[in-house]
């Protein structure tokens, strides 16, 4: 059998899985790949005592290994996109095929990195970098290789996720469970990359590069957090049918793409407003398939590890051959990635929740509906609920129908303008997902 | 851009959609795979108004295809297990590379054909023969390949999940759904493969192969079909908190591994409860990734052409390569593949769903219990209901624990003996999904 060493870098989370994993079940997978993977190499600055590293030969300069002339594949697993970036150009200048977990490295700086590896026969593989242990860009790049995909809608990121489900389930304070998830090691002490949505946006642009074959790009992508989701308006979404999810979406419409990640309303009885806790779901709606969903563990070291290994298996398999029996970095060959029109956030359709505080009488819904109507948004329902403090004001809450968001905009500035209606008018978007 | 020469064999639901679908989507496809796809001849009995076949080589002997020196890759799509067989058979003879969407002849005669593939190097693929559009095959064979698989459950027949699903919503009987079934095309005129579970069997034989790199066979695996099951237990199952759907299981256990079709109360809150309709999915647990699940449409025209056109895409890219790089087509290279002992179901340990007719008088209960802790079997809930009669006997339905099948069956035969018992002891397994 023919023998692959591997180098891998960094021996934090993820390293220690891959190393352990890959040593648990090395006969299974010498079976799958037909090869003797062999971790000949580890760089990292300190060991990690849930790896046996006695018969490994151990750098505490990740360099080493990009440097080492008996290294056939370079495993990056440091994080960050300056030394990682790097060690990733090294490890490819000097005819190494890199696999690496990093999705901001691959969303930042992917182009750079797949042109060098394409210049010089090499492979660069990532299915680490989105959705944990789902092999979503497997099923992406050559499961669905034969439709046109309208869309995806992901939970990408768990932090979030697990977040929106403790608000969901028990109703408790975005605040409150960013503590708790903290102290469980869900959430970094700094959580904005999480809650911001930053981590799904370079998840997404990965994503939905492959999908429409569009070169990757943070640009124009636009990016809500979490942050300021009240309780109020999950139990009102509840009440209505729906879930709040924190969604990536990428959508393919005539004028351009829509790349977003923002809270959004899904239907409950939707498959993907049953994925909760750290859990991640990527919903694909592709021409001739439908629609499919992936769902599996978003993070974590061995769902990492997972996917890491999946792609050892196939660097192994595919390296000694021609690079036209690879599939190419994004799924199709670069001379046919081609720009698109990004939308601006104005432009793109969805449905619309909105919360808004008005005086409890008669003609205040007609007003209301009458400026829906003038901005040609068509109503899906309406509900109104006492405020807690019970006073003369109460909760007007409104489904809209698919709209453009500017419609939605000029509405909304109408209806605050209302002497009826105290205060600002709070919407967050509705994905009807069997939809448009 | 080089050419490839597809063969298409079979015009009819799946044979129209593949073409269509590589008609339609061809600049994405040619991206994709880096080469031009070209159906250069089609052999069907009859045309079909469907497919604009002007431009293309027809003939109405399938075998032409097999024989025509000019096609590099024979896709069959014509069903059935003796024709398709010689067909098959032929074209490998001939040196052609085959696709095909036939469950029934991969778990019937795939150890022969994927021999035969093997000795004359070429690829046999078969995405589209289990679970239509879910690229499951793959996501086995590559995205989790470097785990053990500890156990896979599928909804993998859309006939029956469609049944199912009505029963549970609309409380109808199974009869009833299956007429409607066969009038809306769901459903064959001879609906025995799907409602008795031999199709599943099928496809869960060749997930179950890749799973566990055992070598194909029909041989001992235990079916049971739908056709007995009552709308009461599919709404007692409801009240205790779980949905009754017809999962193919497969289990790797330290005894051997458990391959079994038969209905199945899951928890309501687990994702596969919410697959609804002729939908298909399919979870998967092993140990490193945790517990994924690939969902969407099981059938159809396009969806089923989407997976046998993602294998178009992976043959011809790698057609011209060396076979070492294929994955080999069970997932493990053939002197890998070992024979494993399959339990029998006496041996397998599941929950079980246990419903009878007893006395409505105190004492009744205890007798059962006291059976139930002589057997072993620790009791989850409990619960009784007047029978729709308003008579003296009550419906006792009682939830169990993981237990063997054959102490189950010890407790039935006893708890049939009761005086206070009328009639037969009714079960269904049972399976929790995270545990054991």
């Amino acid at each position: 059998m023919r023998v692959v060493n591997i180098g891998l870098c960094g021996l934090g989370t993820v390293g220690s899985g891959v190393f352990n994993v890959l040593a648990r079940n090395s006969s299974d997978i010498n079976a799958r790949s037909n090869c003797q993977i062999k971790v000949a190499q580890v760089g990292c600055r300190r060991d990690n005592s849930s790896c046996d590293l006695t018969a490994v030969d151990v750098t505490r300069d990740i360099f080493d290994v990009a440097n080492n002339p008996d290294i056939d594949v370079v495993v990056e697993l440091i994080g960050g996109t300056t030394v990682a970036f790097d060690l990733v150009m090294t490890a490819l200048k000097n005819g190494k095929h890199v696999i690496t977990a990093n999705k901001a490295l691959i969303a930042d700086h992917g182009s750079a990195i797949f042109s060098e590896a394409e210049s010089r026969g090499l492979i660069v593989a990532y299915e680490a970098a989105v959705a944990g242990g789902i092999p979503i860009v497997k099923a992406l790049r050559e499961g669905l290789s034969g439709n046109r995909i309208n869309w995806l809608a992901g939970i990408i990121n768990g932090t979030t996720n697990f977040i929106l489900s403790e608000m969901d389930s028990k109703g408790r304070e975005f605040s409150d469970v960013l503590s708790e998830a903290q102290e469980k090691g869900y959430a970094e002490a700094d959580p904005t990359f999480d809650v911001e949505g930053i981590d799904a946006a370079h998840k997404l642009v990965i994503l939905a590069s492959i999908a429409f074959g569009i070169p990757l790009s943070l640009d124009g992508i636009f990016t809500a957090g979490i942050t300021q989701l009240e309780p109020q308006d999950v139990a009102y979404a509840r009440e209505l049918g729906y879930s709040i999810k924190h969604l990536g979406m990428a959508r393919q419409t005539e004028a351009g793409v829509e790349l977003r990640v923002h809270p959004t309303l899904v239907p409950e009885r939707s498959l993907i407003a049953g994925v909760n806790g750290v859990s991640n779901a990527v919903m694909v709606n592709a021409d001739a398939v439908g629609t499919t969903l992936f769902y599996g563990p978003g993070a974590g070291a061995e769902p990492t590890a997972s996917s890491v290994i999946a792609d050892v298996v196939d660097v192994a398999r595919l390296m000694n051959s021609n690079a036209d029996s690879w599939v190419p970095a994004l799924g199709r060959i670069s001379s046919e990635l081609k720009e698109q029109t990004l939308l601006n956030i104005q432009d793109v359709e969805t449905g619309f929740y909105i919360r808004f505080s008005a005086l409890d009488q008669p003609g205040v819904l007609s007003n209301v509906t009458k400026i829906m109507g003038d901005a040609g948004i068509s109503i899906e329902a309406i509900i109104q609920r006492e405020q807690p403090a019970g006073e003369s004001y109460v909760n007007v809450i409104i489904l809209t129908n698919v709209t453009k968001e500017k419609c939605l905009d000029e509405a909304v500035e109408r209806i605050e303008l209302l002497d009826t209606v105290r205060g600002q008018v709070n919407f967050i978007r509705v994905e009807y997902l069997d939809q448009h």
